[in-house]
């Protein structure tokens, strides 16, 4: 199984997250790449900490909206979300390549992430802008019946599509994730999380918000590197999931 | 000789130049990369137009200064300056792979290129990123003694780098650009632009504003295609000189 | 009757509109504020090109979006678009009080325009913005039912209010914009402008587009000034306006 | 004596200071207007932080360059800083009207500030700002013979000038800040930061880097926020003054 957490994030004299505790528990690491966070310098900074310490680089498009953080949606044409996926995510294999390093998937971010579960020309749009980058990235989608969508779009055009489930978010009957600001929608507990996350890890499996049995397949699951406690819980859940005898490793590394 | 033009400076609404004129005259394009000016779907658009008429693309990283055109200094750090054009010349490639256009160069724009000219730790810096992001692309910078240090701290890396001469404008007897401002600065007369370039290019010498003869070796000549009178000199231009023998090629193209 | 234009649009080297035309034709101004358009000197410019024309001056606040020019929906809290108006209004009217100019009105612009329509709490954020700045400016918002749940906000606010018709546009029966894209929604024949907003300042009528005799109440025309034909369409109005006995001057000044 | 801080630094979900702990223990407040930090909802939260704790506003206007913070000179024309500087101080006070809040003062940011006392164009550029906003407005500026060229350029002008020292940096023997980098450039003892705070509130004299005693005129002390030690400094430092008997308030306040 692969762990998966944004990084990045900060900017300028700006600083967010634990990037250099959270490196040390994750596989793959998604970095934003200046539209919603990031400049040029924490980027490079960020992919040198993810090539010492072994950990694979996505790229982490957004809305061009740092002050919103990406989380506001932007009413944008594909033909302008397609050519700033484009554009962030050569922006990043720059700053990668200067470390020797290639990246391994893109994850859209935010609202755009959001966006492209909804609105199928908004996926297509990112589907066309990886594909024409390189073929060979692993384009990151929602579990569930709400990443369906994006999924066949982007294994139309022959990409890789990897499946990402939320460590610390409860599920519906349905697989969808129970919406922010909902009661018991964000899962505190790290022995609940962890024991959660080595079922989806062995079973392919969750269990939802209301009791049911959920079939969720994912290839990768999402933590979070915010502050300290947020990284204990990565750290713990690694551990859990090792304990079960899950491999850890990057979406990218064959079995 | 290669007629090298800064082109693809809209920015959303805002229109610049006559890209679609002068795209048919010039044998190399520097692109804005976003930071002083284009957008990423300014940046496709040119891109396109770069290869539907067989044009070598180039990036043309600016400082992030929209509103100041990149013409203003800013005081930034060698390591800010090489993160900039890493992320610069990264995004443009990202945009340019999606057609199939592989770049060719990296020029320097407005103060940074001035910057780089007076700074050797800026030029270190720019050259730093392009031999770490492809030592395959070429450099240009000033021709003349204005250009010597960053084409020594260029050569040192293993760079090719090619000499920029401005078709329009004056030159001391030190083979210096005369500062804009100064009467005779600029030449406006298409014929004697003409012909200066065809002495460049056939004699690698140019007169100097005070009547003295002045070698300047040129590998790429700088044009404007900012008006239709600006487009109509580059036109003469191109057909003086090829009337006067010589090739017009891409500065990547081998002779 | 009062005749107003989007102005001062530019930014930096980059140039948008007729303004220096279209200022001798009008009698209210709109002006960008630096977040869809403009500068703090193209608005320094600007302020003094109305103050010398006699031009009233108004606040065109927009969505933080320079590369869609405010076109394009932003998921704003209301919390955000009050600062931002707040903000916006602000700064103009910092520019304009060392010209001795005082703000007349406040026109939302574009998406914000089309969202404070729709959408209750963004036109009360809106409403509560100007209000709290200075309840003496006017609120500009659509004629016609579309502005009805904004003007009523903003009349339980203590606000003046002003109803906008667009000259050259079709309106439904309903007294509704015809979208755009729609076949004959943009009106280009001058001397139907003409006849038609002389109809509308004297009778208080429009034709819908289907033929049907429709109430419009407008205090203010909003005019463009893109382009020399627009221009052309101005004075061609503002003449018509005139033959017919239609005093024009700001909405701001008493009758 | 007063006390003024930087403050409402941070920008959307980017958090700077210790705004809800240092505005305790201050007299005056350099908000940020968004162009090297915060936001108009910070700024809405920070103008409303002042008001309830009775702290006087003052704006701080910097170059626009959120990613260096305002701490890169970047080579403006004297009219271009007018112009922003009339942009920012106007965005504050609309703000702050909303909170019936008059701005009390305008202090120069970073970059700015040094230039400023550099570079008398840019003083009077900022200088005429001010008076053209509000010549009723407070100019902060270096106290000591860096901020002279500063001062008699407002003074000229009609504006009320303050002198500004720092709490913790040392002078040369000249009354010069001793550049950050040099040994001994910042005082960490908060004990030696408040007894020379005493010294030049009662003495108007404050000891040099080189033991040298140096008269220093200064209406107001500066002090950070940055983190929980700055903000113990800022408390002790007020409560020695207050021990000593120096009535701390807002440098607007009638004595």
């Amino acid at each position: 199984m692969d762990l998966n957490c944004d990084m990045g994030e900060s900017f300028g004299d700006y600083c967010l997250g634990c990037d250099d505790e959270v490196i040390r528990y994750i596989t793959s690491a998604n970095l934003a790449c200046g539209f919603h966070a990031s400049d040029p310098q924490v980027m490079d900074r960020t992919v040198r900490l993810c090539a010492e310490n072994g950990v694979a680089v996505g790229a982490h498009p957004g809305y061009p909206d740092l002050r919103g953080f990406g989380r506001r949606n932007l009413d944008s044409t594909p033909d302008e979300v397609r050519s700033d996926v484009l554009y962030q995510t050569g922006a990043l294999a720059g700053i990668a390549k200067a470390h020797g390093v290639a990246l391994q998937h893109v994850k859209p971010h935010g609202a755009l992430y959001n966006t492209a579960a909804a609105h199928p020309a908004t996926a297509r749009a990112i589907a066309e802008a990886v594909a024409a980058y390189d073929p060979g990235l692993i384009l990151v989608t929602l579990a569930g019946p709400a990443g369906e969508t994006f999924r066949s779009i982007a294994a139309e055009m022959g990409l890789t599509v990897a499946s990402e489930a939320f460590a610390d978010r409860a599920y519906t009957a349905e697989g969808r994730l129970v919406p922010r600001g909902t009661q018991g929608a964000v899962i505190h507990d790290p022995e609940v999380v962890a024991a959660r996350c080595v079922r989806m890890a062995t079973e392919g499996v969750v269990e939802s918000i209301d009791g049911k049995r959920v079939e969720l397949k994912a290839d990768t699951i999402c933590v979070h590197g915010d502050n300290p406690s947020a990284v204990a819980l990565v750290k713990a859940l690694g551990h859990a999931l090792t304990q079960a005898g899950v491999e850890l490793k990057a979406m990218g590394r064959a079995a």
